[in-house]
């Protein structure tokens, strides 16, 4: 009686985890997100394959955790009075230059980076090394490319660093020290971090949880707020006060070191150079913050890793969509060149450049559209089943996009309202208008792509299960009717396969809207501000809230491009 | 053979839902929030109870919805096209009297009450009457208080539109119909919607699925942007422009009416008297929202609700809290009203009535936060498992109160920042510092109370839980090592029980924060603004930063208080 019991027992445990190739186990939860994600956790007894120390460790650790679950409300507390306290510093210091200066703001982010330091080596130096303290690894964590995107942001950032040093030492004889002191704890800390996140992106953490998670959420806070100030910082930079094309941040500049000259001649060119290489630092920053965030979602968690597939990445599936993509990339990057170079001349030069851009923006984006449109129907006509097991990673993925998004619905929306009231009368008004109803189309066919594609069965995992599947029928031939129809009907899906052409398009489509992200990125990062180079909006909403609305949501907008690339090459692999 | 299987299923079914008497099951997904969630789904086959007929159409709409799952994604980007859209028209024509009249945006609004009446009337008519339309009710969603509040936040609501239409009628001559037109189609709404929410707030929809989904989204967004029109006119209503005494729509009423004169002498008093009555306008709003929205979850989602309980409102278990809450009420609303009085006054009266006020929030404040460390220490002695069963209403109860503190985190940081850095001299600056922090403390407790608190097992369940466990013990000796020890030291926690001191203690803290909460709303909602009245933040910040904060992060504080009574309230009947 008792061998049936297992057998049933296991039979019941691959019943239940069917429709996943890759069980994800979980033992309890202690994890939260908005905290809207605490209820959806599965209480599924270990199966039996996993080896009897991880059963026991499971069954000493969820009785553990009963008792002291508090450390993810702790460190949710902690996190949201850091990111609080830093939003008001930050912004403090942005709009009031005389009261909150620079140093102060810089010396609350040095504490905050040598705290999180602390305790990156406290956890690399005693959590880590002990026997129980990472008994599994989520291998959807940290994949290799985020991991190389982090090391190769994180170099360009360390070179900001070294400009900051070579620039801020020449006003050392007037200035304030603090300002050499940060960029250097600052390239200390990337260091520290970046082996951190490489080596241990992928732990869930069983041993010092309520410290691990308050560790994490610190490190997660610090990135943030440094996010902000750079954000910050960049759109100082390129917010230009109309009829003066003197922009904030070249006033306060001049404002501040009108008594204090610096002692070398390249203090300019590292400054102006730093400056090129911010859209990465932000980058790096929202990288470690997501590996930070799903290492958070992952402590205490139980992921049985033993089956592994890995879908590897062949550019010769694909031809048509990165061919024009590339070429897409091409006219944009030139046309933006020539955009950069006009919009500062006289106002007949400028209109041009703004035509030209206008009308290359319109082009991508409308190219995307319909290249989205396409992926959509194919999506219709293909009849895969959706994956729905847990995956903090890809969960995340999906909240940054639909998060990011807003910040260029937004500016997209305000922009419309703002033409449509006024009357959208002249070329360049009517251009924007078209622009900006395009790009909230193409916003929102594009996270519809994407997400739809990220919840997608693999192909090559669905033949597998289908083998399985198989191999198993005859086996479990007296279960409920019920459970074999879904069965069979997975099998029937699985097995009648997907013919090659809806794969091939698919791939097609991914490739180019990455491409076409790549360039819709590269603008707005590198400093194309039409929105204000353009008037109506600034006359109808009035420069102050026009200059807020487009600071808060482009950051976001930029990043949404970043990630939509990072997404689309997911859903590339997948598909 | 046949048999022992079914036997052995049903066992396993019992065991995987252990934890929760109220098996909660879901067969298909097809519900997301910030989309995070959606990973989240438990997949377990139907509990043998069910009567076929749910199973068989819980095959065929698994099987459907696999291939028509777009459902979701489509409501979401409606919601968010529609709430952009209404963002940029009321902050439009609350910021630029000119370009977006009041009656634009009103006829905006018409256009979206009309079309959510049309799909409720479509609903109530045609998919709930439908046999298989609504299988299953969530005994958690829209429970009597949330459907008590609405109606009769729906009745005070109702009668501001009377006395819209009644001072409007005065302007009929001189004025938009429009204005007349926008009350008269919110009341017809009111109805509508309170009668839609009242009767089908617990439906778990199955028929047109992705209609309903869509359809909810748009009262969703209808809803949200109905608030956001209530919660800018009441800002723009309550900000007064320093060293004015002027508030701005006084100003903007003036220049608009400068022409046209009312045709009845009522017209003040019907305008003055419906500003009073907006912050049940607002919170009606709300209400309804966290309604369609749990709906919008639950569209789809398969509960089993044959296991029900009741937990009681039993108020003679307490008496300190309710007591001492009460006369902090009380004494709240003196001084509330002593503050109101003299604001409006001199100098000296002026900055007596603030002293009075800032004293008394940090009295309330402070006993708060002594009653919440108690509590969090009784949780700390009190071993009672925690409830991690699928639950949408509580998901977004969590996710809504952490939301919302932002707002007045916000506000309490950015206060504190411009205090320290402008050096906190003279008691008011003291004081309001002292405020600051304190609130900042007291939100970090309270949001730890109040969600460690609906995380608990309620302590009747318990009771039940363990004869229960106790009864099914001997027949499942068979199971493994692992299973059984969880069993029994569940059985162990829940059969000591807990000494009544615990239970009594925290529902005291539950009854007290209760009725803080309630004198922390009314201050706020009734028109308190020290924020303004104070000239630090105004000075450090700018009048329009300053202004622009505490008019976004205040809705958020004010709802925060209501929905914290509502959690309260909830933790009481718990504990």
């Amino acid at each position: 009686m008792r061998t049936v019991a297992q057998q049933m027992l296991r039979t019941c445990n691959k019943l239940m985890s069917r429709k996943t190739p890759n069980d994800v186990i979980e033992a309890h939860p202690s994890n939260i997100e908005t905290a809207a994600q605490m209820d959806n956790i599965q209480h599924l007894p270990s199966p039996p394959q996993a080896p009897s120390v991880r059963a026991s460790v499971r069954h000493v650790e969820t009785v553990e955790r009963a008792h002291h679950g508090g450390g993810w409300l702790l460190s949710g507390i902690i996190c949201i009075n850091i990111l609080i306290l830093g939003c008001a510093l930050v912004s403090g210091s942005a709009f009031n230059i005389v009261a909150i200066t620079p140093e102060q703001r810089q010396i609350f982010l040095i504490i905050l980076l040598l705290l999180t330091m602390l305790w990156i080596l406290f956890y690399t130096v005693f959590t880590s090394r002990k026997d129980q303290a990472v008994l599994f690894k989520d291998r959807h964590a940290g994949p290799v490319w985020l991991r190389a995107g982090l090391l190769l942001f994180g170099f360009l950032s360390f070179l900001i660093d070294i400009f900051k040093i070579a620039s801020y030492v020449g006003y050392l004889h007037c200035d304030s020290a603090v300002k050499v002191a940060f960029p250097v704890v600052q390239a200390v800390f990337l260091f520290v971090q970046t082996y951190f996140l490489w080596i241990h992106a992928k732990d869930c953490v069983e041993l010092h949880t309520n410290l691990t998670r308050c560790g994490l959420t610190l490190t997660l806070s610090t990135n943030l707020v440094v996010w902000m100030t750079a954000v910050t910082e960049e759109s100082i930079h390129q917010t230009e006060i109309p009829d003066l094309n003197v922009s904030v941040s070249q006033k306060m500049y001049k404002a501040s070191y009108v008594k204090c000259t610096c002692s070398h001649s390249m203090c300019d060119t590292f400054k102006e150079a730093s400056y090129y290489l911010y859209p990465f630092n932000i980058e790096y920053s929202l990288f470690a913050s997501a590996m930070t965030y799903v290492m958070w979602k992952n402590v205490g968690r139980i992921v049985d890793d033993h089956s592994h597939y890995s879908v590897k990445f062949r550019p010769k599936d694909v031809c048509l969509g990165p061919v024009t993509g590339i070429l897409l990339v091409v006219v944009g990057v030139v046309t933006f060149i020539v955009y950069k170079v006009d919009i500062l001349k006289e106002d007949e030069k400028r209109n041009h450049a703004l035509l030209i851009h206008f009308i290359m923006n319109i082009v991508i984006v409308s190219m995307m559209c319909l290249s989205t449109v396409i992926g959509c129907i194919i999506y219709r006509l293909d009849h895969r089943e959706h994956v729905w097991e847990k995956n903090p990673t890809r969960s995340l993925d999906v909240g940054l996009l639909v998060g990011a998004s807003l910040g260029q619905f937004i500016i997209s929306y305000f922009s419309i309202v703002a033409e449509v009231a006024t009357g959208a009368q002249g070329y360049l008004k009517s251009l924007n208008l078209f622009w900006a109803v395009l790009m909230v189309l193409q916003l929102s066919l594009q996270n519809y792509f994407i997400i739809e594609g990220l919840h997608r069965e693999p192909f090559r995992v669905m033949q597998e299960a289908a083998l399985h599947t198989n191999a198993h029928a005859i086996q479990e031939h007296e279960m409920s009717v019920v459970l074999k129809s879904r069965k069979s009907s997975y099998f029937l899906t699985s097995s009648c396969g997907k013919p090659p052409w809806k794969r091939r398009v698919l791939k097609e489509v991914c490739a180019f809207l990455l491409l076409g992200n790549v360039i819709l990125w590269i603008m707005p990062a590198f400093g194309a501000r039409p929105q204000f180079a353009h008037p109506i909006e600034i006359k109808f909403y009035t420069f102050t809230m026009w200059a807020t609305i487009v600071n808060i949501g482009l950051p976001f907008g930029i990043f949404y491009r970043m990630h939509s690339v990072a997404s689309l090459f997911e859903v590339f692999l997948i598909c």
